[in-house]
C-alpha cells in the first residue's frame, strides 16, 4: 500500500444533503490511495495495519472549495473597501493586475499567494489569473506544487479596460490563449478554465473565439454575472439582442450547455439575476458562486441563493478576494447565513434565510460539484470514493466553561456551527488534499 | 516618576474628528502618569530619560471601545444563529444566565470571559452581567483585576422572563441592586451602570424605581431600545402612552436628561427608530450602541447610523455578544461599513455609506466619550490628557510583496484599513490601558 493510504480518528462531520449533516463521534476515517474508504464507529479489521492518526477530540470535516478567487488581487485584500466596483477597478485592481507582466513580481505575489492558500481553510479553487500568459503558467506551477486541487484562468480581455492590461485584440487574445492551453496540460491537479473576464471588456468577436475554444477542448468556463446595476444595464447596451446578461454568455456558447448535466460554467455573484436569467441558469446546470463578503463590500447587493437553490441552480461558494477580504470559506458560510437574514428582514420577502447545515453544504458539495463536473474528481463529502479533502479543526480555542463534559458538552453540529463563526486559519490543526498532508 | 511613565515609539495613528484620521510615521507617543503626553515626530527632551519601548513598524492606535456586550452569553457565542431574537433568548440566553445563580459557575465562566477580554482589540467595554447580585460583583472583580476598564451592570427583569431568571417583584429587585450598589463602590477601573434588560422585562413599577435610583447614585444608564419590530410593537403595547420606545424610557427617567450634556445612557441596536425617537435621543445626549453584526444574526435589520449621525445623535459600537460572534470591535467596525453599504443600496436611499475614517472614529473616541460622561476618563485618543489606552498591531502577517518598500509600500491609513478587515487577536502585539500592559 502506498503512503496515502491511512486512517484518521476524530468527531467526524459532513453534508449528506442540502439540510443534512452527518456527524460522528470519535469515529474513524478511511483514506485509501488518495480517497474516502468510508467513516466507521469503529475500525474494521481490513484496515487494521493502516498507519492511525490520532485527531481525538478534533473535528474532521471535508475541505472547503472557493469557487471564485482572484489571485493577483490578493495583495490589496482589505484596502480601497470604501469605493464601488468600477472605481474601485480603476484605482486598485486594474493597476496591480498590471504588474504581473513582470514574472519577478508575479513569482513574489503568487508565492505569497499560494502560502497563504496552504495556510487556509479551503483545498480547491477556481481561480482568476491575469491576461499574463507566463505568470498565468507560474501560478498554475505553484499551485501544483501545493498540493491543492485548482482550476486556474488565464484572463481575457480586449476592450474597456486600461491600456496595461488590454489585450490588443480578439485575434492576438485569442492566440494567446491558445499558447497558454498548450503549456497548461503538464500538471495533474491543476487544470485551465477559460476566463473571460466579463462581457463589458470582451469584444463579440473575442467572445466568439471563446466560445469555439470552449468546444474544441471541451474546457469548462468561468466569469462575472450579474454582480451590480450599472454593469447590467451596461451589458444590456453592449449585447441589446440578447435579453439578459446570462443570455448573451449563451449566446457566445459561453454559459453552460443545451442540458442541466453538461459544460462546466460558473458565474461569480448572480446579485440581480431575473426570473429568466435564473431559469437558464438552472436548464444549462449553470452555477452560482455566491460571494457574500464582497458583495458587501462593493456595494453590489445580496444575491437571492434561496431563490437559486429552488429553480434548481447549481450553487458554490467564493471568496472573490480581493472584492472579499477574507479568503476563508467559513467567513462565506456565516456571512451567507447573515446576509440571508438581513435579505429577508429589509426587502420583507418570504424567502426564508439560509440555515448553518445549508450554507456547510455549499461551501463543501455544493462548490465540490464543479470540480466533479470538470473532470477533477469528486470532492466535499466522506462518503466512500471521494476524493480525500480534510481539514483538521482544533476548535479547543473556541471552548468555555464545562464544553466537554456534561451537561454543557457541546454537540458536534454546535461545535461546526461554532468553527464557521469564529474559526479562523489557526484553529486548523491539519490539511489533507487527496490523502496529501498540506503544510504550510 | 512611576511606572506608568514611558515612551512607545512606532507607527502612530488616531482620530481627530468624525472624518479625519492623524498619522505620524515612526513617531513618539508619551505615558506620563497613565496619560498621553502627546505624540512627538521626535522626542523632546524632557522626555528623554523615559524608559523607550520600541515598537518601531508596528502600528499604533486608541484602544478600542465596546459599548455593549454580554458577559454571561460569552459561553454560548457563534451558536444558535439559526434562530430569530425571541426564540433564541429561550432557548440560549436565558437557560444559560441562569446558571450564574451558581457563584462557581460564575467564577468559571467569568473568567474565561475575563481572559479573552484581556486577549482582545478592546480595552473598555460596558457590560450586561445577570440579575445575581454575588455573581456581578465577582465579575467585577475579575475585571478590576484585569486592569480593563469598564462599566457593568447587574441586570433587572421581573416580568415577562422565565420563572429561573425572573426577579420576585419590583420591589425585591430594587432592592437587590441597592445591595450590589452598596459593594460595587470598592473598584477603582469598573463602575456600576443601571442595567433594566429591556421594557419587556421590566415592570412600570420597576422601572420607576430605577429612574430614583438614577437620580440618587448619578448613575449611567445601558438599555436595549428598537432593535427589532415586533418588539417594538409590544413596547407599543406596553407603553401606550409615551408614543415611542425611546419615550417610554424618558417617561422612566431612564433616557438622558433634558440636555444634551448630561445623564449619560446608552441604547444598544437603534435599528428601527423613527424620526421622533431619533430627535429624542439626540436632544437628550442618549448614546446608541451600533452593533451590526448581532444585527444580522439576530435578523433585526440594519441600524440608520447616517441617520443617527446627522441628526447629531452620540453614537459607539458594540460587538453585542453573543447576539454578534465574534467580541472585536475591528469586526464591528468592518461590518459597519459593509452593512451601511447594503442598507444604501437595498433600501435605494441617499444615505451616504460609512467610511473607514467614520467607523475607526465611532470605536475609539465615539464610544469612548460614553466613559468620559460617565466621569470615568477621557479615552480613544492620544491628544494630551486622555488616557494612555494604547493598542500595539504588528500586521506584518497581513503583509504582502513590496509592502514595506516602494513603490508598493502601503500608508498607515491603508495599514490600518487592512487591520480593521483582516486583524484578529493574533495580530495583536500589545495592549496598554491608563498606561498599564495588560498580558493576557
Amino acid at each position: 500500500m502506498k503512503n496515502d493510504n491511512f486512517v484518521i480518528q476524530g468527531d467526524i462531520c459532513w453534508s449528506t444533503s442540502l439540510t443534512a449533516l452527518k456527524t460522528m463521534p470519535d469515529a474513524f476515517l478511511v483514506c485509501v490511495e488518495g480517497k474516502s474508504a468510508g467513516v466507521y464507529p469503529q475500525l474494521p479489521q481490513r484496515f487494521a495495519e493502516l498507519p492511525l492518526f490520532d485527531y481525538r477530540g478534533k473535528l474532521v470535516i471535508p475541505g472547503l472549495v472557493d469557487l471564485h478567487i482572484h489571485a493577483p488581487q490578493f495583495a490589496f485584500r482589505g484596502l480601497g473597501m470604501d469605493m464601488e466596483l468600477l472605481d474601485w477597478l480603476d484605482s486598485h485592481a486594474f493597476p496591480e493586475e498590471a504588474k504581473f507582466n513582470d514574472i519577478d513580481y508575479a513569482r513574489s505575489a503568487y508565492g505569497l499567494f499560494t502560502e497563504h492558500l496552504k495556510r487556509s481553510s479551503n483545498t480547491r479553487f477556481v481561480v482568476y489569473a491575469t491576461v499574463h500568459v507566463p505568470a498565468t503558467l507560474l501560478l498554475m506551477e505553484l499551485l501544483e506544487e501545493s498540493g491543492l486541487v485548482c482550476m486556474v484562468g488565464k484572463v481575457n480581455m480586449d476592450r474597456n479596460s486600461p491600456d496595461s492590461l488590454r489585450e490588443y485584440s480578439a485575434a492576438s487574445s485569442l492566440e494567446a490563449t491558445r499558447e497558454w492551453l498548450g503549456a497548461a496540460d503538464t500538471y495533474t491537479r491543476v487544470k485551465p478554465v477559460l476566463t473571460p473576464r466579463f462581457i463589458p471588456s470582451c469584444s463579440d468577436d473575442l467572445m466568439r473565439g471563446l466560445g469555439a475554444l470552449r468546444r474544441e477542448f471541451n474546457l469548462p468556463v468561468q466569469s462575472h454575472l450579474s454582480e451590480n446595476r450599472s454593469e447590467i444595464e451596461w451589458v444590456r447596451k453592449l449585447c441589446p439582442a440578447s435579453g439578459s446578461y446570462g443570455a448573451a454568455y449563451r449566446d457566445f456558447d459561453l454559459f453552460g450547455n443545451d442540458t442541466p448535466e453538461g459544460g462546466p460554467t460558473v458565474m461569480a455573484h448572480c446579485v440581480w439575476p431575473d426570473e429568466n436569467e435564473i431559469a437558464l441558469m438552472a436548464r444549462r446546470g449553470v452555477f452560482a458562486a455566491h460571494c457574500p463578503q464582497s458583495n458587501a463590500n462593493l456595494s453590489s447587493g445580496i444575491a437571492p441563493v434561496r431563490r437559486l437553490l429552488l429553480a434548481g441552480v447549481p450553487v458554490g461558494l467564493g471568496s472573490d478576494i480581493a472584492g472579499g477580504t477574507s479568503s476563508s470559506v467559513f467567513r462565506a458560510m456565516a456571512d451567507a447565513v447573515q446576509v440571508s437574514k438581513l435579505r429577508r428582514v429589509l426587502l420583507d420577502n418570504d424567502d426564508k434565510a439560509l440555515t448553518l447545515e445549508e450554507v456547510f453544504y455549499l461551501g463543501t458539495v455544493g462548490g465540490g460539484v464543479f470540480f466533479e463536473k470538470s473532470g477533477m474528481g469528486r470532492c466535499g463529502s466522506f462518503e466512500p470514493r471521494y476524493d480525500f479533502d480534510a481539514l483538521i479543526i482544533d476548535d479547543s480555542s473556541l471552548a468555555t466553561s464545562g464544553w466537554r463534559t456534561a451537561p454543557f458538552a457541546l454537540s458536534i453540529r454546535d461545535r461546526l456551527e461554532r468553527t464557521v463563526y469564529l474559526g479562523d486559519n489557526h484553529t486548523i490543526a491539519a490539511k489533507y488534499v487527496q490523502g496529501r498532508l498540506i503544510t504550510a
